[in-house]
């Protein structure tokens, strides 16, 4: 049953994250090729980095049929839909969150399996998450959102030691898995809804 | 007799790619180390994306002398001769459109030495082909020119499933190869010649 | 008592990397993760894209505890303590020119334990030493500074073709390190103090 539900919570996420990618490209006023390029890059983007970084090789997204049937179809569906889908805005941002969480834990999981420490761990998490988003906004000549936006990082790197505190205190794998990703999806809720980022507590000095 | 064609076509492809990114280095006012990099990305950084997302490590430029010599030479070519080569604008618009075809079917064969999806092998053609462009355009700060240009990438695809085409044809192997590199330099010449872009067939609702 | 040395020149150049990193984020306002991340791509990006290209993988940091805390408490001090920082801007620059020097050697040393060729090590070298800055520059969004500022890839590769032509004169290893990093020192110091440029030795011819 929870296999299933975060089956489906993948496939949710992908399909927000491909979305956003396939919408900021059409704001760029990009070709259909580049609006698809802009999802997958949003959509794998995070998971390939990882996959690179720790020597997972070929990328997982290569063999893996589903995600990229999602993910052309998303762009396709944005392309020729977008007064549509931009009705649900809010549906899409909760299935952004969960796909936030869900990613997260997948990359601590993929991190714990090759053995490296907690704290790698939770940065592997965060980057699969995270940097999708990045290169995205790379390719479109943008400051990375994440950098500047609402807590979003910090959400996985919050949940992520909540994983680790759950695990430590002898909880069952799935139910971990289960409450971390609620921990992500809703501090993000919280953090969109008043608007909270994290204090720029540096002085600028130019 | 054909692999020597082939040669060529990738000694001349490899140039025409070199001079790309030298000129447009050279158009930002970068120094000549800047020019060189730049040469390097726009010719190798397709098949290094290709290489590094399959694990087909070290990337194959590292041991390649050959194509170390020929870029090196190209980029200081375009700095002490730009005049010169400028003239010959067509010549290396139609190196670049040979270049393009057989990168693509470099890519598309790599793919299937290690067994991916047709799917994934056409991706990793078009990779190979386009994405030093992409690498290179970031680099300057610019959107990737692919992106929104006259067909380019779309060339490489449909030449991707015209390779598979034949193959299922039961076609000999380097005519398949020959043919479909045809087809994309085709291709593009018709689009360039025409102005041919991909339709913006969504609406943009900024 | 080299090796000792070397350590510490390691240290203070992760340093002075990461506190460029993280004071280009402040200026561009980013928030304090972002300012983070910034820090990290600067000090690490250069030997993790010389490990990936090479199939060194796990990119070298994410085993180097070491590394992790110095960057982190870099960026943190970056944040916390700017003004006081910024009166040390002739050291940082010192400790920056020492770890150009020392990253260019350790990544010819990786070079040559994968026996590549003198001209492949030298390249990787450079790399490490380099492109740090350059993935930190476009993440955000500018050409990276690299290509236009006073000779700074130069130096590394002529501290590498200086590192070769002693190892051919049978000179012991570690005298050749160390001599390396000087003369990458002192090319960087005398390019700044005198303002060398690269000449921009072609027409532009836009």
């Amino acid at each position: 049953m929870p296999t299933q539900f975060l089956y489906i919570i993948d496939i949710l996420g992908t399909i927000s994250f491909a979305l956003s990618g396939a919408f900021l490209a059409m704001d760029k006023k990009l070709d259909p090729f580049g609006v698809l390029v802009l999802s997958f890059v949003t959509a794998i983007g995070g998971g390939s980095l990882r996959d690179i970084m720790i020597g997972n090789l070929p990328v997982s997204w290569l063999t893996n049929s589903t995600a990229t049937i999602v993910i052309f179809s998303s762009a396709v569906g944005a392309m020729l839909f977008s007064r549509f889908i931009k009705q649900f805005t809010t549906t899409l941002f909760l299935f952004d969150a969960l796909g936030l969480g869900l990613f997260t834990v997948v990359g601590i999981k993929i991190g714990i399996a090759k053995d490296f420490s907690a704290g790698v761990c939770i940065t592997l998490g965060t980057i699969t998450a995270c940097f999708g988003g990045v290169v995205r906004d790379i390719m479109l000549n943008n400051i990375p959102l994440l950098f500047r936006r609402e807590i979003y990082a910090m959400a996985c790197i919050a949940g992520g030691l909540f994983y680790y505190l759950l695990r430590q205190l002898g909880i069952d794998g799935e139910l971990v898995t289960i409450l971390s990703i609620l921990v992500i999806f809703l501090i993000r809720l919280i953090a969109v809804r008043y608007k909270i980022s994290l204090p720029l507590f540096y002085n600028s000095t130019i």
